[in-house]
């Protein structure tokens, strides 16, 4: 088996547990910072262990589109072609089909779609999305679906289902194929829009082919938060205890801890630098724009008592006067923040599941994340 | 004295020097990274150690209007600001004012000028600029200044001359006054343009002003190459020999060699990391464009035998696509490697001056830099 259940919380469905991959084990609940283009934006390999990274994710598609194959095969791989030793886990790229290019037209056997950089045609179906994820060396795999947009009616949703089923089995089957020393691990996608029947039916159907793992796909796409968690409510009961569950593109801290509380065990969401290149770090009361004017005499770090490589050495009044000068360093900051707060709330989490004090901490930083306050720490001699 | 004269060369006017700053010796020759607004682009401070920094440039002209006078004051000045805790030198102002801002007005006082990120009016004098350059804590500060465009008529040259050579006694005497332990060094610029007898007397004049060290103004502001080794020919014979001589605003790496073979001992350039941005790398053999398709399977380093943080674990290949995707490690990793490999010609030709082999390392270096055609390290299996 390559997930051991090591502990499970008694006031809600939160887990402890460990994934065993290829490139060596992953202790969850984890966030897996996202890496789309062969890098986690503004982020060096060694940057990113020193955060606590312990697994990254690819993406199928964008890099499916540019370098390119022949260059993934040539360089061996996206672990040494990024030079990142840890576990990788690589979406489908059905995601991305859906919401990034243009023209798409979908039949049984795969996508047609266009490009999202230079317009050229592409075809991605569940066997060459396998194999791309393959040739990139993936140790977790995902399963080719297609992600509906929110909101989406039953008929449409139903019918999409089935077909994302039949694409599922192509994808274990594909997987399963491999001789053992090449296979990947390989999640399905638990889909069904916001209707509990579908999301029941997917489960199910997904489970019965014995998946190494399952997503809950189809979730942060636009629908509000309360849908979100019901989603996850409708999909999490039909789910074996023995297998990792991934919400797929979540959240913010908050939704993060609660997901686990639903029993989440893997999270993967592109906000912690996405924010940081606008300028807005996370802290455990809620998110900071650092380019607001109250911060330019700010001589204390992003987060009082945070320990991270920018927090320990810079200012908030240097990294507001970085992000307004528009400098790189601003933004690289930020992120370094803002991912090791991503990748230590896990670590807390982690830590208070075994303490069997999860429901505490749960409800603590709930409450507190809610509190925010614009303020500055301190009081400067600034006239 | 503030400057050692360590050794000369015996085949031309280079000199291998120390000198003493307030926040510690600078050996020279020496390349000084530019930190235009509180930052080196793209580099961290502890990367800048990491590629051999011993000394960075800060801007008189671009932190005065960004973040501003009151929140460098709050901060303690720059070193604290931008935790940067070795030497800056400031320049001041002079060249910004009169390339960057619009609407300027020069009178005897100073200048007026509207601010290009805002249009606010400003105005600098040689006093202003000494004071923002002491609040600044610079280690060595730089006499306001008019530079020249090129081309220039002798007339312009020669009344501009004037009034900069009395400029530079006000900026002379703002720092001498001010009491010993918070004084700065401080640094004239020779002027003339492109005219021998008005570099000459630029040159005289101001060393009779007894500066701690000289710099060669007007340079690299688009005359051929040819004028740049004139103007610098024309200024160095009348500089003395215990002073340290710093040619502004310079240049290739070839140039760096031909001018420290002229008695220039400082020099700074934002080529290295403004290149980098562009996907253009320095090899001892010329320039790289990693755009090129021809590195897209290049398995190869930046330049072999290079121990940059970049050489050392990147290949070619990765970093062409870093940059065709607009990642922001591409041009990370391409100005670590240029600064170190600015930083390293630097640290060599210190060496070559203390053995005696300058001059053939001059020669060699020269003829190989120009020898750049453009190959593939690495033969592929790329079909």
């Amino acid at each position: 088996m390559s997930f051991q259940l090591l502990c499970t919380d008694s006031t809600s469905r939160a887990r402890r547990g460990r994934l065993i991959t290829g490139h060596g084990a992953v202790e969850t609940p984890i966030f897996m910072p996202v890496g789309t283009q062969g890098t986690v934006k503004a982020m060096a390999p060694d940057e990113l262990k020193t955060v606590g990274a312990q697994i990254i994710l690819g993406n199928t598609y964008h890099l499916f589109l540019r370098p390119g194959l022949d260059i993934m095969r040539h360089f061996g791989g996206l672990h040494r072609f990024m030079s990142w030793d840890r576990p990788i886990l690589t979406d489908s790229g059905g995601f991305q089909v859906f919401s990034l290019s243009k023209l798409r037209h979908i039949t049984e056997e795969g996508v047609h779609f266009n490009s999202h950089i230079d317009g050229a045609p592409c075809f991605l179906s569940p066997e060459i999305s396998m194999e791309i994820q393959s040739l990139l060396g993936s140790d977790i795999t995902m399963a080719f679906d297609e992600c509906l947009p929110y909101p989406c009616d039953w008929d449409y949703a139903a019918n999409s289902l089935e077909r994302t089923l039949r694409w599922a089995k192509r994808c274990h089957k594909w997987v399963v194929n491999l001789p053992h020393e090449q296979r990947p691990l390989v999640f399905g996608i638990v889909q069904g829009g916001t209707f509990q029947g579908l999301r029941e039916k997917s489960a199910r159907s997904s489970v019965k082919m014995n998946f190494d793992g399952y997503a809950i796909g189809g979730v942060s796409v636009g629908e509000p938060e309360s849908e979100m968690m019901r989603a996850v409510d409708n999909s999490i009961p039909f789910l074996p205890e023995d297998r990792p569950r991934y919400a797929m593109g979540l959240g913010t801290p908050p939704q993060l801890v609660e997901m686990v509380a639903r029993g989440v065990d893997m999270f993967d969401c592109v906000l912690p630098t996405r924010l940081a290149r606008n300028g807005t770090a996370f802290t455990s009361w809620g998110t900071l724009n650092l380019k607001n004017n109250l911060y330019r005499f700010d001589n204390g770090p992003i987060e009082q008592g945070c320990i991270c490589g920018a927090c320990q050495t810079f200012t908030r009044g240097y990294i507001r006067h970085l992000i307004k000068a528009e400098e790189i360093l601003g933004l690289r900051l930020i992120s370094i923040h803002n991912l090791y707060f991503y990748l230590n709330l896990m670590q807390q989490i982690r830590d208070e599941l075994e303490a069997g004090t999860f429901q505490r901490f749960r409800e603590i930083f709930v409450a507190n994340y809610a509190r925010y306050e614009p303020s500055c720490t301190t009081k400067g001699n600034h006239q």
